[in-house]
């Protein structure tokens, strides 16, 4: 297992599915990296890539995939419902296993860095990486999209890049790199149709309303099971763990005489998230990750 | 991560470590193999190797270090208080990621041929890969060890080999080849310094005294603590698992009134043995290990 980033790049195209092969293309070239997912949307005309492996090998594959949709995508001709502001239109680093929020946020930056400098494409630092409070929000940098960026870019000092020359590329516009933690969609089913009680419950658990910090919630139905579900999405699971989000949602579904059913994980988790949950309820003293067999195991 | 299979073997050496240290090198040397333990004991005069690696490149190591062992060890000179009938003693196959039982049977089969054959050894398939149910116990095959076994092996047909010559090899003896489930030393502290209710509980828990199938257990002392242990052996956690376990030990205490105060894991725990219980206690549905991050690496 070893060193292992997540990469989730995002590009502005996602009707050519011809283009978008070019680009997984070269991140599977790179040795190492493995390629786990991609979906492309038409209405959004963006695709979402999800790759993994060891840092200098991940950085690699972001920086050629960002060097490809460059010369593939011309934002000058792109329309979608998405907001966007450049070809490669964001990079987020993940830190998986042995890797830390610090080593992706060097990543971050190193890769912005060459961006600007080889590609020669103004770059905007966000999340963890942001070298400005209000940059480590998305939606700020994106404001009014690559047109209004193509405005205000040289124009506006709050515009200024990281990196890269501070006018857009003539055809793939600007693009955004940063570090964040995983996210796990976890789901939490109720032993009722009320879905008020998923609502009142996913109001208290998450930050917005006063519940843990990095919880994001909300109350829906599930149809054909017609049971109500917390759904839950944990924005980071190290300082906010699943095992204490479901005995919460427990505790609370308790006031209404509703058990907890049942739970889901939709789509990718990493192995910490859930050794937390294992290690808390068998009361482990002591455990240390490197006990793990496969954490034994180097990708080389 | 990908197919991994772990093997253990058991050397008659424990005292020459230049020797160990030639048999630890083949190991190494086959690329993809992770040499992950080893340990030299001079009163048995025996060494325990524990590696890891895809199927194929195990099975490869695991017959290189017996042809080395064969070539430095000779059994007419060993002296142990370990039970032992040959230079490499014993070899079982250990399923651990995406490998079944079946699959380190096969393993065993195919070494046990290639180490009758090419080394002129005999070999004796036990546990899971046993022939003969009577076989599959050990303790049954090394019955009067190495000088038992030479004197009759050729004349009482209960000792006819599975692969190999029906006589020891001059030097190297015997060896027996196998598959078996990882091993899982798994602890539970209790909150009594009383051992008499750590030993009732080992009793009720463990298999031959009417508790689970896979449990061995036994209570123990932890002196400078003063609390009383439940250690215990869980030999195949796929169907008795760690969950069950520390829940019916955490309901037994309560007769006496005894709190479950933490637990341990001694040594290496392989990843599933642990998603296990984050599955039961966060009652997950439809989990696929596939949607652990790390399950998507392979070894290359």
């Amino acid at each position: 297992m070893a060193r292992i980033v997540e990469c989730i790049p995002n590009f502005s195209e996602g009707r050519d599915a011809q283009k978008v092969q070019q680009i997984l293309d070269v991140i599977s070239a790179v040795p190492g990296v493995k390629l786990l997912d991609h979906s492309m949307n038409a209405d959004h005309n963006r695709s979402v890539v999800t790759f993994i492996g060891e840092p200098e090998k991940v950085l690699e594959a972001a920086f050629s995939a960002c060097s490809k949709a460059a010369e593939l995508i011309n934002m000058e001709q792109h329309h979608g419902e998405h907001p966007r502001i450049g070809a490669t239109d964001v990079i987020p680093f993940v830190p998986i296993s042995e890797v830390t929020m610090a080593d992706c946020v060097e990543m971050a930056k190193k890769l912005g860095e060459r961006i600007g400098t080889e590609l020669q494409i103004p770059v905007y630092l966000y999340e963890e990486a942001a070298t400005r409070p209000e940059r480590r929000d998305l939606a700020y940098i994106r404001k009014g999209q690559y047109e209004a960026l193509k405005a205000e870019l040289g124009e506006k000092p709050e515009r200024e890049p990281d990196f890269g020359p501070a006018h857009m590329h003539p055809s793939a516009g600007a693009t955004v790199v940063g570090a964040r933690m995983p996210l796990v969609a976890f789901n939490i089913n109720l032993g009722t149709s009320d879905i008020s009680i998923a609502k009142r419950i996913a109001k208290l658990i998450r930050a917005r309303d006063g519940g843990y910090m990095f919880v994001k919630a909300m109350g829906v139905n599930l149809d054909e099971r017609h049971i109500a579900q917390v759904s839950i999405n944990m924005i980071n699971f190290r300082k906010t763990s699943l095992y204490r989000v479901f005995e919460t949602v427990k505790m609370e579904a308790e006031r209404y005489g509703v058990p907890v059913v049942g739970s889901e994980i939709i789509g990718l988790v990493p192995m910490d998230a859930l050794i937390d949950v294992a290690e808390y309820y068998l009361r482990i003293e002591n455990f240390d990750r490197a006990q793990i067999l496969e954490s034994r195991l180097t990708v080389e």
